[in-house]
């Protein structure tokens, strides 16, 4: 595909600088830029050396002026590289129409251009959009309802009465509603609790590789517009998780929490159940968050504490052995005072 | 179906107030309970609004005493209404018989009222028993051994000679059988030691989605009766996991350990290999495991302690900053005081 | 198979002994020897119960000497035990030739002696090796390369155009190639970006159960010579791991960080992104390392400290209480002291 930079340029609304005439063909990193590229120049390690590189254009933030180069201005140039790398690099297709080793249940239907590859398995009464990629090896099952424009990677498997926004994205290997862990001790043993709810994904939302996300008792789980998730994200039954939230790799969060919307857990990141996050809430890596979080703090730690604070603390735990022999020290020289005073 | 309320107090063993002939369809939460529905209130945050429902029968605990509804008294009311609403809503239930895309081994063999799903590969040498529910795009390997009732959720691969008892349930995604995480070092490089052993699954036993259990070095990593754990748990070679333990999702065990009877891993706890943990252990989240522990301990934290102990614990880490700067105004309010009686 | 313990010094270069004309049909562990099995004797636990069992033959340190029993000397007894424990117990086999259930793309090929399996999908233009070992319901994207001796075990997943060398093992349910986790907000939303690169693979890799490794943004996600994986790892896009590293169970990688050589990271550590790790480098279970780590190091803890600190840090912890109440008893002694100066 190629495109001049103005075209580009219109197509996401930034302002150019030098020939707009310029056709593009590709996006690529900085250092890979060549004369028919596209690249990005966001900040200043990049765009003191804006002049060394032979790009058939750069994106820049607005208020970047340079003379004698090809410039796409933009008010946020990352959201604007994004949006033109897709544009060059559109997600891979798979051959339209159901391939002949697909198992189809009673009462399935998909819209029009679906892509569904070899030994996926579509249950009954399942409903399914248009635009459908659906990779090899997917199980979808009875009565699932799936939006437009969704993909379904290798080896996902969505479970009974589940529900897909459109234009949801599931990496490989995840599994959308598999049983909530509720069991109900009776002496020595447990009475599995049958979980009846299910699992709704709504709009937008893109889940990594090898994710579990259990349905709900009752009721639903339910993954609200936009959210996006790592690879080995784990979502209790019950959990509502708000819009644009985003959860890093490894994060676990326990049954009949709440996440607000525009959230961040990072990495690993471990959730007591039953328990309220606010929205823009920030958490930092490896943090366990045993109780409610009001909107909008930055916390840390395990347990969790303002994010200031825990930077503090890091840069004391390693010194309590030191600590502790001051505070030693101390008592020593405190009771020889005590005893002088006596004395 | 429809119960009447006498069949269920019947049938859990419970004692009734109010009219047994009341007729039953479904058990329900508190919120939801509907004229023909049976709800529970187990707590005093229920109990106090029993009246504001209409319900049309309510489990309490044996205690609890209020006229003019239809109550049904137990011991344990959580797990009664765990039993009635499986009796309500029994687990999913496939197409009896082996679907026609299912490739079998020789000498594969299973009992009566087998359901199989599409798309699922069952080795040479199988053997499996009644009313295997078996979903699709599960592997079974070579020499595989399964009791009867077994439920196997999608994309379970159970490998080579592994062995699972009776009423044994796997979520999706779960891997029985990979080989342990065994090399031995020789200069640079690394040898793997080959993986000889097996895991064995004994009965009423439930995993989680995506864990994976690794066979044995030699002999068996061996999960005993009534086992549960949740989603995304690692259970290295050779580990011995007691009865009736519940290990909680994204825990790690590594090889060798051997955990007891009734212990509770919280989520993302860590335990090291090689060690032993007692019988009734509860164990933090995000707790870190690294020595033996004793029958009926309650542990916390990284290095593990005392729960009671984490708590305080806990309090203190986020006032690190604060006390060291105590012990900082102290050492200066001594010195003062020594150079003072110097003087 | 039958060796005699001459033949197997000889090919494991060690000494032998006692007498070479042993038959040896099998390797075992040390209580299970008997008449014509070789064992493992290394450490003084083993030796000096040398006596009590009735190996065929004992694998011992190069300087441990006792007449009258039939040893193989070896300069690393272990090593030489796996490769000896590997002869007699290869890797399972699976049947030769395509099981007529593998959809197979246009220009797929694949060298002599290969087995896939019942319900595999092998893309277009997918190049595959001497000897393959590909278990059931394994899918391979388009474009795909591997080399020889590989086996994949069930539901493997290798996407487009990755790339696996020789000698490469995946255990079951891992996923190579899942998308990176990019995405650029722009106001409320995210824009996705698209990762246009791989997931290169090199040479005798093993790769547990359930990793998820995310193809590169640009370029590749490079996992070198010799590096082994334990299960459920999570390596993000552009991370390179040096050769030979290994990475314990539940280890999480974030992007573009750089990992030397012979490092090893043990369960559930949490690594940020676009940091370096050197050669060498070992770190304690759970840790958090957040900035670079220069070679050799040995660190634990979250955040991370010299190993040595952290073992007494980890003994002062759960004493922070007992301090605190130190350091009120050293001011309210302090207090009376100053008092009585003024008074």
């Amino acid at each position: 595909m190629e495109k001049t930079l103005a075209e580009l340029a219109e197509w996401v609304g930034g302002r150019i600088s030098g020939d707009g005439r310029q056709v593009i063909s590709d996006a690529a990193p900085f250092e890979d830029a060549g004369p028919k590229t596209i690249t990005l120049a966001r900040s200043a390690k990049y765009l003191r050396r804006i002049d060394h590189i032979h790009a058939g254009a750069i994106i820049v933030p607005d208020e970047f002026e340079q003379a004698g180069l090809n410039l796409l201005h933009a008010s946020n140039p990352y959201a604007v590289f994004a949006r033109i790398l897709a544009l060059f690099h559109p997600a891979e297709q798979l051959p339209k129409g159901i391939h002949p080793s697909v198992v189809v249940g009673e009462d399935a239907e998909w819209g029009a251009h679906a892509a569904i590859g070899p030994m996926t398995v579509v249950g009954n009464h399942v409903r399914i959009g248009k635009r459908a990629t659906i990779y090899p090896g997917v199980v979808i099952g009875d009565n699932v309802t799936i939006g437009n424009d969704v993909r379904l990677y290798p080896h996902v498997a969505v479970l009974e009465r589940c529900r897909l926004g459109h234009r949801v994205t599931i990496q490989a290997g995840s599994v959308i509603g598999s049983d909530g862990f509720g069991f109900a001790p009776d002496g020595d043993i447990y009475h599995k609790i049958p979980h009846t709810g299910i699992v709704q994904i709504d709009d937008d939302v893109e889940i990594g590789a090898a994710n579990t996300i259990d349905r709900g008792t009752f009721g639903m789980t339910h993954i609200k517009n936009g959210v996006k998730t790592d690879n080995l994200v784990h979502i209790a039954h019950n959990v509502t998780v708000g819009e644009n939230t985003v959860l890093v790799a490894q994060v676990g969060i326990s049954g009949s929490t709440t996440i607000g919307r525009h959230v961040v857990l990072a990495g690993q990141v471990g959730v007591a159940g039953h328990i309220h996050i606010g929205d823009h809430v920030m958490v930092g890596g490896q943090s366990g968050i045993s109780g409610d979080v009001p909107a909008s703090q930055i916390i840390s730690g395990s347990p969790t504490m303002p994010h200031k604070t825990w930077l503090r603390v890091q840069r004391i735990i390693p010194r309590l052995p030191d600590l502790r022999k001051k505070i030693s020290a101390l008592e020593k020289r405190l009771q020889n005072l005590e005893s002088g005073g006596k004395g």
